[in-house]
């Protein structure tokens, strides 16, 4: 409704006070209009209130939410619960059809509108932070590990032959379950550890040792982690990119939360322009500060990308479609690379009080260059025995997300076993903790973080000590 | 916080006016601790004041909610968007670990309890319904199609060399791609057609054929289906369940929306009674009116039922759970057993009136009693060439969810071809629609129903009527 | 913002699919633009979600919600809280100016609009009721005696000897206290009593004798009430209305809870009609169902209302308007009705319930015909001593709105004794409670109330019977 | 409802991961019973969350939203529009009886709680802004204008003879018509012009002469302004409060929007200690930043304010006084002294500025030092005839809330002729605009004001020149 266009009587309100009014409005229908008519991601950030307007409507191009509409089918998005209609802007029907992800629905036209315009602005997204080659992606209401399974998933169809995923070496459970759960064998590639910068990177020999030894046509392809915990390195994706491309063999990247992470979109841009990439995939929440559950499936070629999109069977949630598409209007370009800016600056700063930590504590903070978000301390002077308590103690003070990894943990996942679990590598030999400087952390956080690690670094000192004094007096 | 236990100065309110509104206070904090004490689906539903305050509160318990976190990972459940906040009541950690979908996460206590007591109540409804050798289920945040991969992906583990589904042909694709995503190979197997009955049912004998002649080793499972679209009936799950057993090999059911029908869910009872059947999986929305994009994987066996949320790659959203936990709470045990009786009589009234309609027009509609939700009325008196048009005059004056299934359609999927797609069958002869009565269509949707469609009718005939005579006239 | 005039990409939505969601856009789009062009009070109600629209669309049309807007101003709307901004709907600006409640603002174009059209569609509720020779009305945002007291300021002001108000005895406060907050003196006038009906009617006469004996030009007005509790019915509207007009002397109208009864509009319609009424107030919270805190203030004539308006002193609050604006869309004009009527089944359901018990327990339902929403019970049989405990009683057990008269209780408000206070009449001789049928009780609540007055009426004469004991035996 | 009460099993989640959030959940507990026992302003702002789980709760109390409550009166706080029920969090009683705005509701614990403990936070705001002599205040439903009216009405109760309310003038139309509003007569006594300044001030001289002649038995009250437009500095309320407390005379100030303006606060409590004052009365919407609609009559003597309370005839709106609530604990004592400082600073340099300009162009910002909120600024050098358009061309742009004030502009408000209306003298002989510095303002609307004011300034200029050489040339 145009206020414009209505002939408000002067009994309501005299002309000239409408005016502006009307003027303000029509300024907020242009944002629309360019948004909906240009797929532009707008510069600044919209007002909640338009925000909200804007989902308003679209929903209401749904058939469930038409004044008469009779829904004689199995499923027609009626929704029980007020609250549930509420919290969902009433919409119902999802994403997708059955036969692909991506495929509009005549029920819900708004839907599909808002699903489609939702990864046009997310591709701008990608652009913008470097990866300009990025022909499409899309989001996949199911988080990282399953996207990558989709993905696999997706790979198998046009290469029926293939068994083997060559996956270098990372300690995190979803993404090695990402491999089994597709029915597919990881062939690990353990990491090159670095003495000097105490530090871990890619083993790209062994990667080619391996595509030597290996029929092409029985793997999948390669599988590589930029973002992950210190002291392990991004992988050298551009070296893998190379060996792919002349391999023929495709190349799969975990990019969980790199996109907030200028040196790690670079390598991207990079791995694609000198090698292969077939798709990179992140998390939402992690580059996007929405709540868990959603990821990002982006190629550099459009085929590819729709193959994914076929492979998943039905139709699929559209909440973490709308979650995203809310979070990039009310934030506005200049508002995400503010929020990149400022971490890349808090990330700086924490390095830097950390080395300053280790520093007077005897301690060392790992070289990890190509890890621009994950920094390691070691523990060395601390007593080995149940260190993961200082993890708890710092948990308690309401510290969360600190890792202390202890040595030693041999764990077996799916039948595959892993020597030192946790750091990455059997030959790492001393435990240590890490800390993120993560996508909207606080200079206070960081400050306040480092009073709590001070007080229960002594604190755990102190305990050992007395617990050593007590055994010595057994 | 209690009123009750509180000092509050006579200043603020008399004593005596007080005591009211504390016992009032008191019943609602009975009501909580009963959910969360004993795990109880409240018989009456909640008014949305109790729910939302309860729904708040266990979001409180999620580290992101503490006054003064200190978020030191790369996942802290920030959320920037405070819209996308609110809808989500602040809940940001999602569900589940990197192992299993079914793990507690120690930065979101609120989120644990959330799912685990969502899946509790899930478990009462399905036993309410009649399925009461059910021992445990949990909500999978995608939905029906992705979760039968998921229990495809499971069994595989423990049947390494099962490559085959058997599976009793329905003409919906995501049932279909649920096969062919998890990598397996499926074996179509044609339904009967009952010429009489005019009606498609299970062909049980050449199940049995087929399971003669493979390998039960290379066999992953058998797949059948109960709710699905007139005139195909319900799978014969009972007799399918036999000859599981028989055979020793896993049986898996497509439920979608056939928690909603008494008819399917004592079939399912009887099936596990006399068989076996190793999951079964419905979906949230046709069964729950909640948004699409979740589905319950239950079980009559815990152990099994572990299997698939360990195959789960990560960590997973937790908007569903919201959803589905804030619908029960909101209709209560009576609510939903009133939703359900209202569902059948409106399909005898919809079956009757439909009865009515094809004998007026000389049609006819398919006996299909195994088919308590979808109904069929042949097309056999309109021209068959543009019969589908029909279903889009519907459509354009309001009517969502009829489908018209002309005869003939070819379809290849994933590789695989299907003749006569949209009928489930190659023989069935003649066009029809289908039309159904779900959870939540009323009484004045059906009669509107009916004054469209013979609206259309007409329309249609007459149209034909004149296209033939201009082509006769040529 | 309207779909159909953007061009958008078929790359978001199909042209087809978007279609019907165009059009259920311009049937909303008509809703709006017949409400805003022709100020018609629509038919039936609206979704929730078209309310909000429009009310957030109006709400635009303020300065405070202008996207660049500079406040230079010492007011300027400025929200501090987001949740208040939030709860209203981003209006911040009010109604009214400092000279007059009507009159427009220029910053507010939006609630301005808000409050004319609000009026406008008032006037159509009260002429819907009957009221038929309404003129005008508006909204006062204080509750109704500050409304009275406004009304009576307002007629000062062309009456500046007048200092006495006519008044028809009724024993609510803020009635009384209407007439003192101006700086007036009451004439109390004390109705008469019907012996054999045991109710209250108005005494014609002494009004007539007072208007006799007093110089017109110091009476202020005469001052009656429609709605009261029994056993004191409705005023004698009409007769006193022809007083006034013979005498050329103001008369006020109470209309508290009126409206919702067409007994009361009828003689209100009828009173003007055949003698002089210049104000009648109404609540907004008893006939509109919206929290307390307004009042409609109508005339037969515009110049009159004017009046009032441009007594009060500055801006006011545009809460209760948008309460009322609110409401009146969501329940429609037949939504009302439908109210109104239940309402009136409900009142003669209360009144047979209650005549029946009368019956059981010797006690009588006091004949009052000139009320049609309040009803009396005699308490004879029961022990006068501490009658009103038996209203704490009710209330305990969740019964709330019930009086219990005692009788021979004296007070003194501003200065003024009254006799028998809380019966309206001196000679009112025994006591008796009052219950209502209003707008929005529920049948199964009349139930619980006799359920729950039959055993507290039990349990109060077992009580007295004790107490008696205990003394008889002293 | 306490976690730390309830037995939730480990089925749920376990008891070490729940720890963390019980005491969360503990230390918010703590924050609500410090508010709710010792009634104190909370040194830090609340989250939004914990706001709203509070007014619930409270909310709660009150028996409409009982679950089993049987409504059996004529109100009953039935809201029939659900979003209207939201936005008031369920309160529907209002605030007070009809006898007094302060009594307690039986019915409503909640909505008295509320209101008392609003009441009682109010104070303790007006006291850490210097006024610490202040003992009691409340929050009145009702603008500035209609408060001081209220003032007014109760005072006449303890003065029956009185007639004459002797103000010092201010061309605002509501402080005027507060006195007629309640009948009584104004004496006006026009401010003293400092022609060096160009600034007015208080008359006092002429207070006295005027309380020398009449009856101080006639003589309700003296009525002076702190908050003003520039020119017009604040009133001596010293002085006058002194001639008030010889005379035996109250005295009544309206203190609209200065609260927030330290200079004024201490003048305030300085003229307690030296003199009388009976009433101050200031905005909601201007010091708190809610909505308009809000008044809070303040006194140093408890007694005093009991009798406005009871002149208010019924119940109220507790919509007002729920949005001071939430924003008093969005705020936290620290927010709201952020704010006033903040406003300060932007004072100082709206001054600096302004005075910059005033250089530049040839004109004057008049030194008004007993105005610590508005500026003016001398229009001299431009043509008189149609400078109102000048603040149109302003308003156009987007600056709203600056006045320009032309010269020789009568009106008769009631009944009184005030000659040069607007400029709060007859002899004010230049026109000029005026800007203020409230709380919000924020620095670049500053900055803009300047460049949208520069850029009208060069256009009126150029529009006139135009003009008069068209009129040179006829």
């Amino acid at each position: 409704m145009s206020f414009g266009d209505l002939k408000i009587s002067e009994k309501l309100v005299p002309k000239n006070y409408m005016s502006l009014g009307v003027a303000a409005q029509r300024s907020k229908q242009r944002a629309f209009k360019e948004l909906l008519e240009e797929r532009k991601w707008p510069e600044h950030g919209w007002p909640d209130e338009h925000i909200e307007e804007l989902v308003h409507q679209v929903a209401g191009l749904d058939s469930n939410n038409f004044g008469h509409n009779v829904g004689m089918g199995e499923r027609e998005a009626r929704i029980a619960c007020k609250l549930v209609a509420r919290r969902h802007y009433n919409f119902g029907h999802g994403i997708g059809r059955s036969g692909d992800l991506l495929e509009a629905q005549p029920k819900a036209a708004g839907s599909t509108l808002l699903a489609n315009l939702t990864n046009s602005l997310l591709q701008q997204l990608i652009q913008m932070l470097g990866i300009r080659s990025c022909r499409c992606c899309f989001l996949v209401p199911v988080a990282t590990g399953m996207t990558l399974t989709l993905c696999f998933q997706s790979l198998r169809k046009s290469r029926p032959l293939a068994k083997y995923v060559l996956w270098s070496r990372i300690d995190q459970k979803s993404c090695f379950k990402a491999i089994t759960a597709a029915g597919l064998q990881p062939i690990i590639i353990a990491g090159t550890l670095l003495p000097e910068e105490k530090a871990l990177i890619t083993n790209v020999a062994a990667f080619e040792q391996q595509l030597a030894q290996l029929d092409p046509a029985q793997i999948l392809c390669l599988y590589t982690t930029t973002s992950c915990f210190a002291p392990r390195n991004s992988d050298d994706i551009v070296a893998i990119a190379k060996l792919a491309a002349n391999a023929g063999v495709p190349h799969v990247i975990n990019n969980a939360y790199g996109l907030q992470c200028s040196k790690l979109t670079h390598q991207l841009e990079q791995a694609q322009r000198v090698g292969r990439v077939d798709y990179f995939v992140q998390s939402t929440d992690k580059n996007l500060m929405v709540p868990v559950g959603g990821a990002i499936v982006a190629s550099f070629d459009e085929q590819s990308l729709q193959q994914v999109a076929s492979t998943y069977a039905g139709r699929a949630s559209s909440s973490q479609t709308l979650d995203v598409f809310m979070t990039l209007l009310s934030l506005g370009r200049d508002g995400y690379l503010r929020l990149v800016s400022e971490r890349k600056q808090n990330f700086l700063y924490l390095r830097e009080r950390l080395q300053e930590f280790a520093a007077t504590h005897g301690e060392r903070v790992p070289d990890t260059k190509m890890n621009g978000i994950s920094l390691a301390l070691t523990l060395e002077t601390l007593s080995a025995i149940g260190i993961t308590s200082l993890g708890a103690m710092l948990h308690t003070r309401g510290v969360s997300g600190v890792r202390v990894v202890p040595m030693g943990v041999n764990k077996s996942i799916d039948g595959y076993e892993f020597a030192n679990f946790g750091a990455h590598h059997e030959d790492y030999k001393q435990p240590y903790l890490t800390v993120a400087a993560a996508l909207g952390v606080t200079r206070p956080e960081i400050d306040k973080f480092f009073t709590v690690l001070d007080r229960c670094w002594t604190e755990y000192k102190k305990m050992k000590a007395t617990s050593l004094d007590l055994s010595s007096t057994k």
